[in-house]
């Protein structure tokens, strides 16, 4: 068994965490932490539907230290703080948060808008998508993984694989986001009576996410621009990610073989049936990604390529790829405790 | 014309108000107030869908001065602490925050745990429910009008006109509410993410409308016990009253015939079709309130009678009554700017 | 394993059937029949989100008769058909429609219309609510199993415990339920324009859950007369019953340790703590049952009791408690591959 | 009095017109017609909020006889057909659905998949977008106004005014719509427990709107392609349209002056300010046009220009435009009766 400790588990990524490791079968939960709920029952504060016998604890470097493993599901800041300290006793980060997604320090101070405060293990630090080929051996042996966030999640997949295949372009991605996707803390746009109902784009040229795809890209020598518009949709979850490619394939079946290919010892990225299109619904609760591809004819005989990609954001696009993680850091199916 | 002014107009409560007032044929809206957002502009605070040029005001005796009513679209606390100063400058009041709605002081100050600053005013204050025969006279004259709260109304054009005709007894009133009940103010029950697709019971033996609904029925000498049991739905407006009731009448129809009777003159109150349940869509954005009996036989042959009554919160439960009884205050049709 | 097959596996209850079955570790599910879709991939007509190779057949007994169980999740008159064919293979049924569900044929066949055509099976078939006391044992050796419809779980989950501690009386059943509570065949009421934001009371008097409460009240002697009134919510899923009774316990302490000592050997269900009102998302896509008992004193100084009892409609209420139902026909622990 | 007839008045579409001219101070509606609730009372069918003591009659020419316009609400195929007779009687039609739309018969027969019965009609109708500079003339004096399409709408009235300031290029509408723009008729993909909480793209390259926006563009002399994929999204009404250009302007000051110019006398569309994202609820029941250009600056330093575009699909895209095309061809200001 694994001792795992949770920092910032009363938000949804944190409650999303506790549901997917309170039943995976090598996991103890050792320590939940929680600033706001400290001392509370964790069942009382976050209404779960399961036995669980925890009280959110303070988030000190001596409450973790029995842990092997530890999760930040906190605001962006924490883990990079913390850090060190836990890094010294041995204890394994995967941060949920984006204090160890972007290599670039001078980028991660500009948009993140404050010193970072270990730099030395952004070094080391290696970013958790695992489809990326290669990248499951660094999770392996990573002291830290800088989990992946949810827009960089649907977007890298798309066009990872395609990297090499596509001429240099500007590529869009428009790109819808559930209303959890803000997290949990009240304010006016996350209101029930603003959220039904309704439609908008927000973030535009703002979204912390868009440096973190950039990054990533580069890092893989993909030589693409790209443009990120994100939108708020009128759902609890998931992101429904439309990109736009030129393409010199003939046809679409090309690239459906492309994606097969890259992903066929992938068990949670699938490519779904020419004839439907994709919802939320489909990969809603689970860690799954379903990609895709269309063909559109415009009225000038030009082909282009639209990509639909769909993930649950609080899953996929957070804890869910956390425990895969965990699971390959430790040796694991990286299907233990995930559907 | 008249010069009217709205304090705390940037809540769900304010705007549905300057919705209404914005196109009322008689009304000049002078002043708006709102502490949060003061010196900035209605539109843009409200993202309104109609041209509209007012900025926000301080809430102060000065600002107001230029009206000759004032409706109080405030938390509680407010009207009763600004009512004396407007009084005296010969402004009339439409409190939609519950300071006037409760004769008993001692009452008032145990549900609403604070002294009340204006007694002397809450006695002569009229309760601004138009339809209670006889209160259209009172209203007329009144300096101040208490404005219902949306469970009371609800409850209230149910069972005033049926009280002469029912033996005593214990009415069930299981009622259900849309989410903007709670205002604009963000918590947690009020997230998209919690409300939407859920439903849940809450404040048992706690809201404050209960002894606001019990206060009117001694008034009209109605010897009725309420059970009053309020509910969250998934919705953004609406209030869903299911009353039950013993009865002694041996057909629903004599039931209709007397609301029917009751709210002949009342342009507002429609009995609905015995074939067809009422739903919260059909009163939504409107003032009316639709009223619903039906019969129910037990297995013991035992007949109950059940009334659905369906307002929306906001209009009817709130805003929209506040502005019909301004139409009676000042003499105009009382249907002036409503639907 | 257990050869599992089900009859009208492409509704809701189907669906739902399969997505519990597939991942259940004593089941093999060998036979998916849809009047509708046969002949089609399961995962395409649903769009499954797991890894799915069957393909719908036509419900014929030959197909079926490699089963050693079958799941009914068809409209009601289905399972009374194809029911004596089966038996006759050795073959044992869990019907979750209501063929098998009411005793007396008579007051059957008037809510249902039609003629019954197993009556001597209704005979020895068993009511599959197996936290009634005596029930596990009648299930375990069962031929044919009537599972409960949504409302009479909720209901009698209510009810049972507390039969023999209260006087004889007129029970008030207010319930709410989800909108899949109505199926997946597309009828007005259950587009998304009409049921999103919206509520309503519908079938009082004629719903035929009715029934059915009073047949399994009168077998387990509890003198209680029953008025139900349903209601929709918008919401995808779950019942919330308020049910309103008389009692003769000083304080809810009382009713609450009878609850606790009923179900003290039943996982799914529980007590919820007195300080909290339970909601729709606390058992959403769980086979959890939700129960909540509140005292309310009126002005007169009588003290009500209300109980809240919480269920998903289509899991407790339907496709959880029929393969809970199975576990306890094949000696499993009656909580295999639920939650 | 303009004596009017509605041909297909049960619809959703129908619906809003009912709600929009039973107001309207200019307009008798004198003939209500619906195929399948012929002989039925309006109020009961459609649940209206208002006083309504219409019955709908058969759609035949002869009970539209004593209509000076008659409006079609129809699915497509039915104006085309009672066409011929309407205009020999003098009476004006605006056909809502698509048979006036497309000039060139062929693609609107290869589109719409049967023949077209009054090409001859086509030739004379005149497209009702109002907001094109020169249409308004055309309109007031037309015979048969076809009106727009939802997305042709919120398409044009965005890419117009920027038609002559445009490099020729590919445009991309990547466009969302509201649920109700399905249509009322019930199928699976328009159930409450399919759409809520839900999201997916739908009729890539199979959209008939996308022919009309080509061939209005072309009448316009736009020299555009156009990329228009359409989404479905958990919300009753509207479309939100993403629409991607080239831009040869230094900033986005230029654009907004552009469309302010071109619009300044079409008293619903606006060019929303800077600093804010237009949402839906912004337009929602009204016949408002909000336009939003944004600049984005990609990687390289390449300016791109994204304008969101947003209306009500059931008012501005549909029955609010055709009564601002009735106010026009009657010579009243095109306001009224609209918001």
């Amino acid at each position: 068994m694994i001792a795992v400790g949770i920092v910032g588990a009363s938000g949804y990524t944190g409650e999303e965490l506790i549901r997917v490791l309170q039943s995976h079968p090598q996991v103890e939960l050792t320590t939940l932490t929680s600033t706001s709920h400290a001392g509370e029952s964790v069942s009382s504060v976050l209404g779960l539907n399961f036995p669980f016998e925890h009280t959110f604890q303070e988030p000190t470097v001596e409450n973790l230290s029995n842990c092997e493993l530890v999760f930040f599901a906190t605001p962006n800041g924490i883990a990079m703080e913390m850090a060190p300290d836990l890094i010294e006793k041995n204890i394994r980060l995967v941060d949920i948060s984006a204090d160890f997604r972007i290599k670039d320090i001078l980028t991660w101070e500009k948009w993140y808008g404050c010193k970072h405060l270990s730099p030395h293990l952004v070094k080391e630090s290696v970013y958790g998508l695992p489809e990326i080929h290669g990248q499951k051996d660094k999770i392996a042996t990573a002291r830290i993984v800088g989990n992946p966030g949810c827009y960089p999640t649907a977007t890298l997949l798309t066009l990872i694989p395609l990297r090499n295949h596509l001429p240099k372009q500007q590529v869009l991605v428009d790109a819808k986001s559930g209303i959890s996707g803000a997290g949990r803390n009240p304010d006016s746009t996350k209101l029930f009576t603003e959220g039904v109902d309704n439609f908008q784009a927000y973030a535009v040229k703002q979204h912390r996410h868009y440096p973190e795809i950039l990054g990533i890209l580069e890092s893989v020598n993909a030589d693409l621009d790209i443009l990120f518009v994100p939108h708020l949709s009128s759902m609890t979850r998931g992101i429904y990610s439309s990109i736009y490619l030129q393409t010199k394939f003939e046809n679409v079946d090309q690239v459906t073989a492309i994606y097969k290919d890259y992903y066929k010892e992938c068990p949670f990225v699938s490519v779904v049936d020419e004839s439907v299109f994709p919802k939320i619904s489909d990969v809603e609760n689970t860690n799954k990604c379903h990609i895709s591809p269309k063909y559109i004819e415009d009225q000038d005989g030009k082909i282009n390529l639209v990509v639909f990609c769909v993930i649950d954001n609080l899953i996929k696009g957070a804890s869910g790829q956390a425990v895969q993680n965990m699971n390959i850091m430790f040796n694991l199916d990286e299907k233990t405790g995930l559907i």
